[in-house]
């Protein structure tokens, strides 16, 4: 890695090159430091399961060379001359945005992530017109408003599933008024966002009930997660001792499934907040949702306040993602991993660790 | 009408005897004046399009002799010795139910219209073992917990359609924080809860665009109910240049309609409340609800609280219903005539007036 004075630097990352989706090293340059921008050397980045869908070209809107990664935490080794929050030496984060209009009303509202200009932090376009690249590099360059300090006394491994996974399951809580001790929750499957809405619910101090389609996570949900119950969606008899039992359900299914059972879950005023992407219709009868006011939503990600807010709850509460540390050379292994559901429950790539620019001599 | 003196009074109603749902007089008895009993003289009885449904046993668990009607205002003819809140003369109205368990959850916090054994105005069993029978008829028992005051300087005949229409229109804007002057609302459906949408959202200070099947109802929506703007639902154009506008839709629309069109005119946060009881499965794509953090749900009538808060709000504004009163020997034409909607807004029967008990000799 290079750059200085002013010039653009070269950085290292590991490339999709076509929709296969098998990632190699690849080197590129990143844009000079502007004013307000952070040079970010990568440590640590977390593997997301939006990661495979982008570089397999699942959503028909993929570009290559493609570097992928966006739960990036990293050491900051350069500022501009008009950053203020952050020096050189800060650890910090970068999530899956790095660039909004600021005009718009979701931007005003400080809820960046819904603006419809909003730039992706990988397979995107920049400003400057350029290609947008991940966390799966040597460095990044990034606008401080899209950074956020990792706060002392939380390990940047484990920082890094919270800049994606944990703000998308801390935000729907924090916006929909569901953070207040006593709360009946469910999180519907166990996967990376539905481990971390376990932990921070129960760091809520809610009641905690995981609801998955077998018997198989229980023992993980109750004893290593500390779910107060587990619910198997197909066993009629635990659904039906369950209804109207809980004041929101985390739903993290990415696949098209019947509402009707988990709304039925739901009592009055609860809440289903759907977090998948499914491009298949759901569907549900509009009296289950009017005979007890029910709300079905969705949530995306969570707002740059809200991912300082999540790191903090994090460290103040002394949680811990289950993660599973990998060096670069098994990123492609580990994407394979996690598209089985092969994971507990999240991979994070230690990306300092693992001399890429070696690799791509 | 005769009783006193602690023995049951006699009362007649127009009655359905079965599915085919023409109404006729029927002579019944009421029970004695409980303690907590209010004696109610129906002056007015407003027409809702569930009596249709109900008289027709649509739902699948009508009884007969039933005598529908739940919009209901009259006089205070005698009280319990326990009842505290009305005196003889007061002008008073019944809407929807008329028990509740008093214990559960949804009861403890004034939600009783979500309790599971609430009781309904009519159609029902009440906790003496006798069917419940509603406001087309010279009388009602009525337990003074689900009773209001109609408040001075409001119509009695006014009074009726707010008692369910009404409240069903002004419960999700209340519950759901949206109040504020300011806000952009849209009305899907303009009948007899859509009128009222319309009216008391303009007087909460909103823009209000009415969304219709067809542009028959331009000229009433705009000039005499005051919408701000309309939208015809099947004019591509219009509805494109109306999505990421509003804050919320009351959609009114009773039977299947896709979901898309309404929440693509919904902006960040905003909120689709379902009012219409609809058997078949309405379908909606996540991307459209988690992409913009929207809210599908729905309302159910509305709290004693918000019945009287409606009243008090209309009385206070000196707002109107639209109605048209008709007399009790026309009701069986008014319900043909409302399952045509062939009514601008809502029919109000002038019960008082009608000499029903004079028909039924």
């Amino acid at each position: 890695m290079a750059g200085v004075d002013g010039s653009e630097r070269a950085a290292t990352g590991w490339a999709a090159r076509d929709a296969d989706g098998h990632l190699s090293p690849y080197t590129y340059t990143l844009r000079k430091t502007g004013p307000e921008d952070v040079v970010v050397k990568v440590m640590y980045c977390g593997i997301c399961h939006t990661d495979i869908h982008q570089t397999k070209n699942h959503f028909g809107f993929s570009k290559y060379p493609m570097v992928p990664g966006h739960e990036v935490v990293g050491e900051v080794e350069e500022v501009g001359p008009d950053v203020s929050k952050y020096t050189v030496g800060d650890v910090v984060g970068v999530g899956g945005i790095v660039g909004c209009c600021r005009s718009c009303r979701p931007c005003k509202a400080n809820d960046e992530q819904y603006c419809s200009k909003k730039i992706w932090t990988y397979n995107d376009v920049y400003t400057d017109g350029r290609p947008t690249q991940g966390g799966f590099s040597s460095a990044m360059v990034v606008d401080q408003k899209f950074v956020v300090k990792i706060p002392a006394g939380l390990a940047p491994e484990q920082a890094a599933p919270l800049l994606c996974a944990g703000v998308t399951a801390y935000s729907p809580l924090k916006h929909f008024g569901l953070m207040s001790p006593g709360l009946r929750g469910g999180v519907l499957g166990l996967g990376g966002i539905g481990h971390l809405g376990v932990k921070l619910a129960k760091a809520m101090g809610h009641h905690v009930t995981v609801i998955s389609s077998s018997d198989k996570k229980r023992a993980e949900a109750m004893d290593e997660l500390g779910a107060d119950a587990y619910v198997v969606s197909s066993d009629e008899g635990q659904m039906a001792a369950a209804v109207d039992s809980l004041d929101y359900i985390i739903d993290t299914v990415p696949v098209e499934h019947p509402l009707e059972p988990y709304l039925a879950m739901l009592r009055l005023n609860g809440k289903l907040v759907l977090m998948g992407v499914i491009p298949a219709p759901l569907s549900f009868v509009s009296p289950l949702v009017m005979m007890g006011r029910k709300t079905i939503t969705g949530s995306f990600i969570g707002s740059m306040q809200e991912m300082e807010e999540v790191l903090d709850f994090f460290a103040d509460k002394g949680l811990a993602s289950q993660i599973e540390v990998v060096k670069m050379d098994y990123l492609n292994q580990a994407l394979d991993r996690l598209d089985r559901n092969d994971v507990r429950y999240r991979f994070v790539v230690d990306v300092a660790g693992s001399n890429i620019e070696d690799d791509a001599a």
